[in-house]
């Protein structure tokens, strides 16, 4: 139990930096078990599997994210994490773009404006 | 008519308390209508059967709404109304929690956050 | 090229007066193309075509980002576009309650308080 | 109540035509009150308001079926509908390609392809 | 690692009876690793857990599969689940109906008519 | 105009193949211009930029459209493209697996049913 939790975390270090505590701050006091299976599952057990690396995981969750919609507080988190593990903010700018026609043009430009969000934030506007 | 409009006010009065009237004042210069039809169809057309007691209607909405993802507004309002049905705190986190495996970890965290306001709004945390 | 930009741009100075220079803006240090995009895209190659007036193609948007749920803003500036080729709001409002059958009571609520929004910025209160 | 009833029957003697019957059918053994509502509300409360007529209230419906992606059952019935109250192909072909930009093209091509279908059991193809 | 899979086979067991080789099978050539994911984090992690009985954790998955819409399939798996685990068909029925409510009838009508389909099959039409 | 066309079917001959054929004719009596727009936009003006390659774009599609959960004909198309540009069977396989924290376990089963369609057909299984 304690190795699959470590596996996830080594991960969510290397993702988020660390931001991770916040994660467990917010389900501290209601459902400490739901940041336990964050950890546990999709990231000790999907994003450690080696036949796709990190970089390309986190840019197909930016994708997944933008058509999902609603999902706006874990996109702004995945943009940063995709930053962080090689993505360029020209390459999340793309994807995003390309959802546009999987999911329509509200999807991409709400989420085109979550990722100028965290690049201000980074201090990396203008995108060229 | 009326019969049917004042058995749904008579859920509306057990599900949401003094809060009913927000609802109709929202809607009241723009489509009092749509007020009607909540009260006429959903609460008295089915809330009132009573082959499934309002508890567990409630807490089956909170499924619902978790899933949905976008109707955070709702949520909390059924949120509120599944606690005074007679909904504990944990059993509200516990199907929240489900929802992840149904429609992933950003519809059951959002969801989460939203149950987390709710609590505390009624000083119900932390949730034991 | 420049033919088919200039060709959603006479639809956009119709459907969103001068609200176009924002959409620009917004875009312009992340994704200029986008913008490009939805010109030349949805308005030059779309709402140009003669089949269906301006006045009913963005009526059904209205309801489309209705049921879309998470796209507020687009609905925003679609119901302000609504208006101004022709729906008056007693018809963007009766659209809006319509979708309570497609896509639920939620996202006809939210879409109700959208409109809400933008009648108010337009003194359009209360309808009737 | 009575009323409530017949005043959706009327409507959907005009949108549905002879297929009224197969709706109660398909219910009549599980959950006829499912049957009654889809009279008394949508057909009976909102179908039959003046302020914006059959044929567009049925375009909008076929907009939002497009979009919700996962209704071809539904959408079907409503393509019939939309051109049983006054559409042409034509202006219901161009809605559903609008909605490539609000829900992206999987969703534009899936609702072709069943109005597609119902044109062809209508000997309405090719669409010009 | 080998507890957490038993105790999820062990609700499995409960829920879909002789049909969880099945899934497996499914996978075996392609993912083997996703069934043994569904085992361990929804069975294993969630429907152990004591708050909330598997009757309640059904019937909220039956809601919530109802508004997701596009999970045919899973959503015929556990209407057989919830009947197993206590249930009646009428209790169903009546979930599935309130859905028409938060997702829209159509959401509705296709998971009543998927409940059709498993009531049928266990020879339990009419729902009375 | 020629020129986007030309642009976007060059790319569309090396992700489709001997396939692309087939969308035209689907769309040839009811809507040839859906076809034209799916060359000219999603094909011609993004799959061209150079920033994203074909491969990694294709993956990041096959994420949404699992995601998007009702695309499964779309689906299958683009895990045949994924393929065609360098995409292994297992790559693809993961990225879908993944998915199930994002859009939960229903959205990941039925796409992996479809990839395991595709890869049966192309004598792909099992997969290593």
């Amino acid at each position: 139990m304690e190795d699959r939790f470590e596996k996830g975390m080594k991960i969510l270090n290397i993702t988020n930096g660390e931001k991770i505590e916040e994660i467990f701050k917010d389900f501290e006091d209601i459902a400490p078990d739901l940041g336990r299976f964050i950890v546990e599952f999709p990231y000790s057990e999907i994003y450690t599997r080696e036949e796709v690396d990190l970089k390309t995981r986190e840019l197909c969750t930016v994708a997944a994210l933008t058509c999902i919609g609603y999902a706006g507080s874990e996109l702004k988190d995945h943009i940063g994490a995709a930053l962080r593990v090689g993505n360029s903010p020209k390459e999340i700018v793309e994807i995003i773009m390309q959802m546009s026609a999987y999911a329509g043009f509200p999807a991409a430009i709400n989420g085109m404006m979550i990722a100028k969000e965290v690049f201000k934030q980074q201090d990396l506007l203008p995108v060229k």
